[in-house]
């Protein structure tokens, strides 16, 4: 079998043999496939597609290329959630709480952030001594006591993903539908998961801008979940405008213990529920979906979900008083109130601008090894739908500078003022 | 400028700019690009094309990466002549000898053997002593003096192309139309030739298998010579089966020599007769292509051709008598004929099937060090519409063994004989 030739059949349009993706994945990560070998396959696969089949090889050659979580010692059927990535989500950390209170078991593998705002565990480690790397053995024995953990990869999970990741993001052929779907569920299904709640981003924010392309991603991941018989389903959801109030690391953790409190932005909540509800469903407590969201409900209002985040925290080392008190967490210097120019109703608040205005505030990373600041970012007062008069703050800007007319600027700019508008629809579809 | 952005741009349809194909080149010389944003470039533009205007910018920015030759002070209109390649495409060697006897400088850098068989340096190589590496200063004393150099490329001709040739070699990028005009063309201009007739082989046996992509080919390469101010012609010709009858290197020779004699091919000849009055035309050396026919085939009746020939190899340092005996070149061991096993009229000879027979007896190579056997080929009796009675010689194989039973059932797979068929038409089109 040559290269060469799998790259020619991709070209031409045919659909590569399980022989031939098992070939491929196993040169990249033996090294034996040189690099401008993978790139020319993976435009031929941007342009060509891969069928259903191809995806799910791809994806099984990929997770097998390195170490897999076994997590049947956790007792009960163990959900996750994934989230192709957006400015102010927040919604893992809240989530997992919930769904944990209820007894089910959250083995959660988060990641850092790619994009312009902090991931998941960037986020989490904004509480003084939270610990996102602990051991394989650790972290079973925490799912099994606390029924939650959030930490980061462990071992040597899907390197071949790595290998074509790393190279994908230098070669522009990182939107391709199949790449992207491989890339994440070889990650999900190595993390040794039995149920997965997918939430797929769609709009200006969002890696998929368009419902269609969303859509396609969203039923790519599904069928190959639902291939190597991993219960699976995903939504859609709105990223035009920044999900939530918050962007930024600490603002966004005490975002997430106020909504544990009850004190949520509606969206945020909504969405929390939503997928909550089906993750509830997945794990066999609930008949219903809205049996299981009045449970999810319920334990918020019993102060259980905020119980089972302050667990988690302490689990991992972290100081669980910042359930109680948020500002032991990094505090900006300065808290910039941004008042409207005009009268109106708020239109438009282009999210993925609003994530380089964090950035550009140091809360998240230009380069890799860029360290970030915890404590910057925004908190807006309103919304797409919201009203606004003349002078009213649209939101707080958290800084650890004064100088700050550049972003300002910048913000001015992607907030729109208009004479109506109405709140986006946050939840487009559902995809089983 | 990043290389990202202009994959990306092609990625997505875009025309690229002329500072995008100059900065793309300029970092492949250089080496800043690496070769895996290079292929997946190559492979976007395999997908997507180049507009008239990218080829023509490529093709120039190929060409001023190296050397290029400045033949300006040899007297008169300098004609080259270019084919795309094929099986018994001798047609080099007898068409230059016969336009450089009307007077017509004929300068051709010429290349060695990339498929099956060998290419013209290979054949002249045969004769003994013939020398194809000569100093650019000797290159245009001889064209001055005798009005014929056949030669390899002298100097650091278009480095970027021997890059990203070999890149295209190895990513399934080989068969792409904007690549390949631009590969041929960056060589050609380089090589200084006031005037090009370019001959586009169509068929089984040639790099185009279809009339639709050899004109789409032909069209490309006229615009880019016609869009630097070159005059350019192209014709497209039949490559189903082999040129004339000899396949191999010093059986070439003689078949071009037989020709020079008055004794060619009859396809050869038409072939020969077509180019040259083009190459006589461009030249001013005749008003119509009739009345350089007629002074082209003057050459052949006078000698004159002939002489010309002789000339070109004493000059390059060969042996002349090879004219009045072709036998002082490397002769086979044995010549075994093969026999027709039915009677009937000749249908299909299919051409780079006779190339792979040639190459396994020694002719040709099967990796770029394989040394040559220039004595070793086959000469066929029979070519498309001959009636051929059973047990009759379809050809003579030329071998230094007779173990050659596999070769003699691969060429039986690729000849067939039915009840009737006519010649195919040699010369489909021509594009001006």
């Amino acid at each position: 079998m040559r290269m060469l030739d799998i790259i020619e059949s991709k070209k031409q349009g045919n659909k590569l043999s399980d022989d031939e993706i098992q070939f491929f994945v196993d040169g990249v990560v033996d090294g034996s496939i040189p690099d401008y070998q993978t790139s020319a396959l993976l435009m031929a696969i941007y342009f060509n597609g891969m069928t259903d089949s191809e995806q799910t090889k791809l994806t099984m050659a990929m997770m097998h290329s390195g170490d897999h979580l076994n997590l049947s010692s956790i007792e009960g059927i163990k959900v996750d959630k994934h989230s192709t990535g957006g400015v102010g989500d927040k919604t893992s950390i809240p989530l997992a709480a919930l769904v944990a209170a209820l007894g089910i078991p959250v083995p959660m593998i988060s990641g850092r952030g790619l994009g312009h705002t902090g991931g998941t565990l960037d986020k989490l480690e904004a509480i003084p001594g939270y610990k996102v790397e602990i051991s394989e053995s650790d972290f079973k024995k925490q799912v099994q006591k606390e029924q939650l953990a959030i930490i980061g990869a462990t071992g040597n999970i899907a390197p071949a993903d790595k290998k074509i990741y790393a190279l994908r993001d230098v070669t522009a052929t990182v939107d391709s539908i199949p790449l992207i779907a491989g890339s994440i569920m070889s990650k999900k299904i190595a993390s040794g998961t039995d149920a997965l709640v997918i939430d797929v981003k769609t709009g200006a924010g969002a890696f998929m801008k368009t419902l269609d392309d969303s859509r396609a991603l969203a039923k790519a991941l599904v069928k190959i979940g639902q291939g190597v018989g991993m219960d699976c389903m995903a939504l859609i959801s709105d990223m035009n405008q920044p999900l939530g109030n918050a962007i930024g690391n600490a603002l966004e953790i005490k975002e997430s213990i106020d909504l544990l409190n009850g004190n949520g932005p509606k969206d945020l909540l909504e969405l929390v529920l939503t997928l909550g509800s089906h993750m509830v469903v997945l794990a066999g407590k609930a008949q219903t979906l809205d049996e299981a969201r009045q449970k999810l409900e319920g334990t918020i209002t019993d102060g259980s979900a905020l119980e089972r985040f302050r667990a988690m925290v302490v689990a991992q080392g972290g100081d669980g008083s910042v359930v109680d008190h948020p500002e032991i967490m990094p505090q900006a210097k300065f808290k910039i109130e941004l008042p409207a120019k005009e009268s109106g109703v708020v239109s438009e608040i282009e999210a993925d601008e609003m994530g380089i205005a964090s950035m550009l505030l140091g809360g998240g990373r230009q380069k890799a090894d860029d360290q970030l600041d915890y404590a910057v970012g925004i908190v807006l007062h309103k919304k797409i739908g919201d009203k606004v008069s003349k002078g009213e703050s649209l939101m707080t800007i958290y800084s650890d500078t004064e100088q700050i007319d550049d972003i300002k600027e910048q913000i001015y700019q992607n907030v729109k003022i208009t004479d109506s508008a109405s709140a986006p629809e946050l939840i487009k579809e559902i995809i089983k």
